[in-house]
């Protein structure tokens, strides 16, 4: 009977995922948000829907993990810190050189580091998590979980940009996508409902929660993927713009006389996509709210959401020249019906269709095509603490 | 016998051709280059092959248009000024103002400065031509022919960015487009060739020369169209970059220490794309001739580019939900039977087929796909200077 643990720090915040195994039980999920601000929040979800919230400072990320640790005890979710026999953390950025999850050593750890060139808000705090832990428990299998990873496989001509060659020599500026644990999870689920190989099926995971992207999955491998150098590429999203005319930065500068890109990129990453757009919220539910009760920029800002994904479905179509299944994944995608079908009606002429019917449900998995629909539609809900706790299983031998 | 001129002025060049009226025949064409500089070059072919050629300082385009006229008479092309009745401007930037060909008064042309914060290299060097032209030729016809008119009819959801809604109300940022003249001239001859109406047809148009667009024609009308804010964005380009992650320019300009973003941008403009790319040239002929010698970057930069236009062809299926033809031309699209047939190659799930013996010629109007082919593709030249004739002639009613 042991027990791991799946971490996603960010810069001030913890989440967590405790398993017990045999089983892949979920025994608690936990989020420690505010670390390094006053009134920290600390929540743990345990047992039958119980609850532990309170408020209180927590300085750094090492004391959110021992904090962690002792309430996990106190709580009678463990009896011992020995019981946790692994722990797995997802990092934003794994660059060119982790192409797999991998067991984290003092040179991976360095590296990760290094990589926080590439993800300047994420790599740090990831990196900073996993101190934390080798602090507390420094016995216990370590094992990062890159979001990059499953997209090492695209091809150059989907992973250069069109600018010179040197940059991408000497700066590694190039595309890396990102939500690779999930895109990974949700095609292979849905190779398994399809009753198909992997292998033999040409896939489009459609992960649209607030963050978004859309990758072309052939024979199990991503080829090509929405997001880009960062996660601000790609579909709309709750706050992110997506692809725009860089040219707009310059013209968009000298009017708001902003001196600083910086500043300009931190607007589209943060006040841009359905929340710049509808002026009402970044959250789809507020927007499709407002939308029903008649407001215009919200439901432009749908129309525009709609419209971006159906865009990457037809491009990466042709990227694979062909496609066996589009799934929907995440927030959105497993959430909103209706978003489902308004994109799946769109593109009836690749012989996709839709059935009402069976896309009237949250959550769950299913597929939601007609019998006769020729690209099948399927809905996955994503687990990437799953990924995670397989992957820390796997290469620590725990199984 | 009336003859009528289409002009096209660049900052620092102007070129025309003549025609006679009726039966559109161009009687000559020419361009003078280094207007405003040392040495300018300037050149008129006309009769059977004949080509005047004088290198000779040029001051302005007001003395570039008097010597232009004053030549024309010599070599006996004309014989009277005022055999002229009409002359038809190119303007790069038309805004949301400008629906189509317009007459040209002095609101017009003040408008057309206007415009210039959207076309800071061109409009006001298009402006500069048309009053040229004015003060010469008073009494004449004089109509201006707008590059984005024909993508004045796009949906919302598809010329709006998923920016702050402020900036498309407050600085008119969205997408215009480009090249609209030759998508709607290919657009309509491909319908002529099909022997269809139009208003039946899904067209997709790749204009693909130095600069290279990419549009949607459902029903005869633009729906979506790969150039933006700007021609930056879209496919991969001679010199530019076409889309990429806007986040690679705080990225790239801090590695390059550059401090100012038009610095950057003119990278992305000058410096980039099959040039970037190749390290060869920004000429696709030498580029493929690279890569013909075994030049690996020269064959990355080709892959990229047919990568990227074959993203567009598919993302405009999914926009306009069906296709039934997909057009080329431009330069490369003309003379590149090679491209023609990598690009459409890889689009055989939607049903194209390329007939490699119909595909093997350059620069003519034919079909080039297979009896067979579901999506047929068609190969038209393009004739910008003819759609301004037919504008200049119908607006003036000069026919």
């Amino acid at each position: 009977m042991s027990k791991i643990i799946a971490i996603n720090a960010g810069s001030s915040s913890l989440k967590f995922t405790l398993y017990q195994m045999p089983g892949e039980v979920a025994l608690s999920t936990g989020l420690i948000e505010r670390i390094g601000l006053n009134d920290s929040i600390f929540t743990i979800k345990y047992g039958e829907g119980q609850k532990y919230n309170v408020v209180e400072d927590i300085e750094n990320h090492e004391i959110a993990v021992e904090k962690l640790m002792v309430q996990l005890k106190e709580l009678g979710i463990i009896t011992d810190f020995n019981e946790i026999t692994g722990v797995g953390h997802r990092v934003v950025a794994g660059g060119e050189d982790f192409k797999e999850s991998t067991l984290i050593n003092d040179d991976v750890l360095a590296k990760i580091e290094e990589l926080g060139d590439l993800a300047p808000l994420h790599n740090p705090a990831n990196a900073t998590g996993i101190r934390a832990f080798k602090k507390l428990l420094p016995e216990i299998t370590s094992v990062a979980v890159f979001d990059t990873a499953f997209h090492t496989t695209m091809p150059k001509e989907n992973y250069l940009y069109s600018i010179p060659m040197e940059y991408y020599e000497d700066f590694a500026a190039r595309k890396y996508g990102a939500h690779g644990t999930s895109h990974q999870y949700v095609a292979e689920r849905a190779a398994d409902m399809l009753g198909k190989p992997l292998e033999d099926l040409k896939i489009i995971t459609c992960h649209l929660g607030n963050g978004g992207s859309i990758t072309a999955v052939d024979g199990g491998k991503s080829v090509d993927t929405s997001m880009g150098f960062t996660p601000l590429a790609g579909v709309t999203m709750g706050t992110r713009s997506g692809d725009i005319d860089v040219s707009l930065l310059p013209y968009l500068m000298d009017k708001l006389e902003i001196t600083d890109i910086k500043e300009m990129v931190n607007i589209l990453n943060k006040k841009s996509g359905l929340l710049g757009l509808s002026g009402v919220s970044s959250d789809m539910r507020d927007v499709e709210t407002a939308a029903e009760e008649g407001n215009e920029r919200a439901q432009t800002a749908l129309d525009i959401f709609y419209n971006r994904v159906q865009k990457y479905i037809g491009q990466y179509i042709a990227v694979m020249n062909g496609v066996d299944a589009i799934v929907f994944t995440a927030g959105i995608g497993e959430n909103s019906a209706s978003t489902r079908q308004i994109i799946i009606d769109g593109l009836t002429w690749f012989g996709c269709e839709i059935d009402a019917e069976k896309n009237n449900v949250r959550g769950e998995e299913r597929i939601i095509s007609t019998e006769d629909s020729k690209v099948k539609v399927v809905l996955v809900p994503t687990d990437e603490e799953l990924v995670i706790l397989r992957d820390v299983l796997r290469l620590g031998n725990l199984a």
